[in-house]
């Protein structure tokens, strides 16, 4: 497998078996994209899985890990659906994740509506207004900021994508709270569950995830919140199960 | 103090300094609104603060004892309204409370717009659709369904008896979340703070504490989480601070 300009090969999972290409300067994964992967519930022995702004393809193959359903994965950016194809390869995870160089507003008329039984998606954060906080690097400006697709463009195409009754799981910042689920209720996609991450005890909320179904009933749950360190800064135990599986 | 039927007299606060009239078949507070006056940020000096659907007076009365703004409770059910007017006389808060019998739907045309610069509520939070589940007891159904005013009501009164750039904090359940969070914005109640809780760690949370500005700007912060009892089955520290304010 053949490394590019400052990229790396890290474990993706604790015990060794997955391994994923990053660079810091073009991708690399956060904390957010292993919540998802945890949080999002998906068919496990058949059906389809679609995963938007995939990136280096970190939530499919972290899905991959405990689902034998048919995973698709989609990048805008060539650069990040390179390192994704090649991270896929590496791991012989070519039968079951299938990448798409492409925009995920075009998706439904490539793939038609009401297509897939879960949806994920891990989208750029932050909006475009702010220009000034734009990072200099445009791999990383694309993947953060709004910039070739909005939070609306986001749910849109899940929302068409997705069948009646699958599940659309995100993760964002809770500031956006209440846009996403405008947003949510404006595209048929009914809040049901939602976990607030806090970076400790005492903080405020700096992780949303949230699930939604396609045509569902209003009846939104609010998980037991999740705290990524404890009082000595190490992982709590809840995150350390999630990112190193036990 | 006379008290009627099964009424009893309560102490309100830990230092016996306040006591409240309470009755099981008529109103007794909840955890729900001591978390609200605690949540709550008030004028401490002067300014107005108003308290919709004020049942026995408890918000009222728990304001009091930390701000000498002057204080407006509104009770539409009679008997309740009496409660609270004894309460408060009983407490010697009538120059600092003042107690109105009437529905909060009227309240804009009485007091007129942009007056208030604090309004609390803890409204009903059942819909009225499910019948079944009524309250046997007239009083406390009208205090706990959507009876006499829906959620809209609430809100649209809020936003129009609050000045803009004051606050509105409202209690309610998790499940109303999506809703409230769309009926604020679309009454210009930009909603700013937010915090949860969870009747113990690992369940899911059962109260919602939010905090709106009229015509404010979206900013979301989403509080660190409060959790009702510990794993013995006994308040948590915080919320023994809440209640008995030690």
């Amino acid at each position: 497998m053949q490394l590019k300009a400052d990229e790396r090969m890290d474990y993706l999972t604790a015990d060794g078996s997955m391994r994923i290409i990053q660079s810091p300067t073009v991708f690399s994964y956060s904390i957010d994209a292993i919540l998802l992967a945890d949080f999002a519930r998906i068919p496990l022995k058949r059906g389809k899985i679609l995963d938007l702004c995939t990136g280096n393809g970190v939530i499919p193959l972290l899905l991959s890990n405990r689902s034998q359903a048919t995973i698709t994965g989609v990048e805008l950016q060539s650069r990040l659906y390179d390192m994704a194809e090649r991270s896929v390869a590496m791991n012989q995870k070519e039968e079951q994740i299938g990448l798409i160089h492409g925009d995920l507003k075009e998706m439904p008329a490539r793939f038609g509506n009401d297509k897939f039984d879960t949806v994920t998606v891990n989208p750029p954060y932050f909006q475009t207004e702010h220009t000034a906080h734009h990072n200099k690097n445009e791999y990383l400006t694309i993947a953060r900021h709004e910039v070739y697709c909005s939070l609306e463009d986001v749910i849109k195409a899940c929302s068409k994508l997705v069948k009646s009754g699958g599940k659309l799981a995100m993760v964002h910042r809770p500031n956006r709270l209440v846009e996403i689920l405008t947003l949510l209720k404006m595209y048929k996609l009914e809040p049901k569950r939602m976990q607030l991450v806090y970076p400790r005890e005492g903080k405020e909320a700096n992780i949303l995830l949230i699930e939604a179904i396609r045509d569902g009933n209003p009846d939104l749950h609010i998980l037991s919140p999740l705290y990524t360190f404890d009082q000595q800064g190490q992982y709590t135990k809840e995150l350390h199960r999630i990112i190193y599986g036990k």
